[in-house]
């Protein structure tokens, strides 16, 4: 028997679930792909997810992995149709591909793209609700985009991190970060190797501090060297968060082939 | 006492309700707003409401007008902000202003824009499934483009009217329809001085069989010809459809001081 190992990237509208990681207090991400996948496999599997976001962010390209020597041996490219099957409208399984087994999506030179937005108008649009955060005060996003510039590169991101974070590095490398008006909506993007625990939210909530005139952005420069959680702005709300791309960086370039992204 | 006649502006996502119109089986947007105007004023109140869409259709600019004789006597310009506490979340009033007594939002030479919008992908896309019709096959932007042009101008618009409608006259006139897309979806936007019932969606529903090949774009003609429901293609879904702008024309370009758009 022998044993496959599949990456499978995922799209979700995180409105109703408790983040992706299992959880025993609501229902979560992962636990709807465990049941799917363990439903259509005939055995139980459990996943290991590329990104665990917290409850209330989306993503339109979160990854997982998972093992199976089942012998129901559906193509990985096929499994989008016989999981989407199995799935709630909120979770779409895009792509299926097969990958070695030495493969891990968070020991790859992998990067990450997320998005923040947020409505910035007088008044709540009903039909963005759940995917852009509200906020009614003008912001300038022109120094949000001058303040987000210091924070490109590699950097102690301690003050851009939840105290209740684990992790026992706070330096990344963010690659770029933009932040964009286009009408009513601020766009905050930011792509990189890895994100400490909220760490976009912190930095969309100090930026939008600097964007409504209560932080200079000169100041920004000064809270990243304070590496104090306390020097930064608030975590910025989960609605407004979404995970646009996961990329792999040098192993998908030398697997493109084996790779059968639809999104 | 005085008698105010008040017009107000209505955003709303469908999804949750029944459609606009008072129904016995299901809760409607009208009834949200009367009940939170009734609370509001301390009396009964019903609205009258410009358009009256159909269950799961989103608005951003509805409009809906109320006469109070209720001693309550906040400005109509603050009423988003005394409504919006009293209404759930998929519901905003954006703006009020006082009409005269002889006003009434359908007996103007009002402008309707709505927009349709279709995720054409391969895909679903969990965060737009309540804003877009998820049409999976290859739809040719360009050929619906074509077809629509026919629809420009006064015509009887029975091909492209439910037979349950109740009008007596089928005659409309679209001002303009366009149909572009961007990236993985097409928008149809067509504005006129009115619109029969389910007319937007038997269009869209048309115009769908048309970017998918089943249908010629020069057949477009005959069926609007024919003033026969069974020549046009199906009524397409009810998640894809918006209002997107309700105007008064001459009326609103007399009044311009009254009106207090926020949208």
């Amino acid at each position: 028997m022998t044993v496959r190992h599949i990456l499978i990237r995922v799209a979700y509208d995180g409105s109703a679930y408790h983040g992706w990681q299992l959880q025993d207090n609501g229902i979560t991400v992962e636990e709807e792909l465990n049941r799917a996948l363990s439903d259509l496999f005939g055995e139980e599997i459990t996943v290991d997810g590329g990104s665990r976001t917290d409850a209330g962010v989306h993503a339109k390209d979160n990854v997982a992995l998972f093992s199976t020597g089942s012998p129901v041996r559906i193509p990985a490219e096929k499994l989008p149709f016989a999981l989407n099957r199995r799935l709630p409208a909120d979770i779409r399984v895009t792509s299926g591909c097969e990958v070695g087994e030495d493969f891990h999506p968070r020991h790859c030179d992998s990067v990450k793209t997320y998005e923040y937005r947020i409505l910035n108008s007088p008044l709540q649009d009903p039909l963005r609700r759940h995917v852009t955060t509200w906020y009614h005060q003008k912001l300038d996003a022109e120094r949000m985009a001058e303040a987000a510039r210091v924070l490109t590169g590699e950097h102690d991101f301690t003050s851009f991190c939840s105290v209740h974070a684990q992790s026992t590095t706070r330096v990344r490398t963010i690659h770029d970060i933009r932040v964009s008006r286009e009408d009513d909506e601020i766009r905050i993007r930011v792509s990189g190797n890895g994100f400490l625990y909220n760490m976009v939210r912190i930095i969309a909530g100090t930026l939008m501090e600097v964007g409504a005139g209560r932080l200079e952005a000169s100041a920004m420069q000064g809270i990243l060297e304070a590496k104090d959680r306390g020097a930064a702005g608030p975590t910025a709300p989960p609605e407004g968060l979404c995970l646009l791309e996961y990329r792999f960086g040098k192993w998908e370039e030398h697997h493109a082939d084996q790779l059968d992204r639809k999104s």
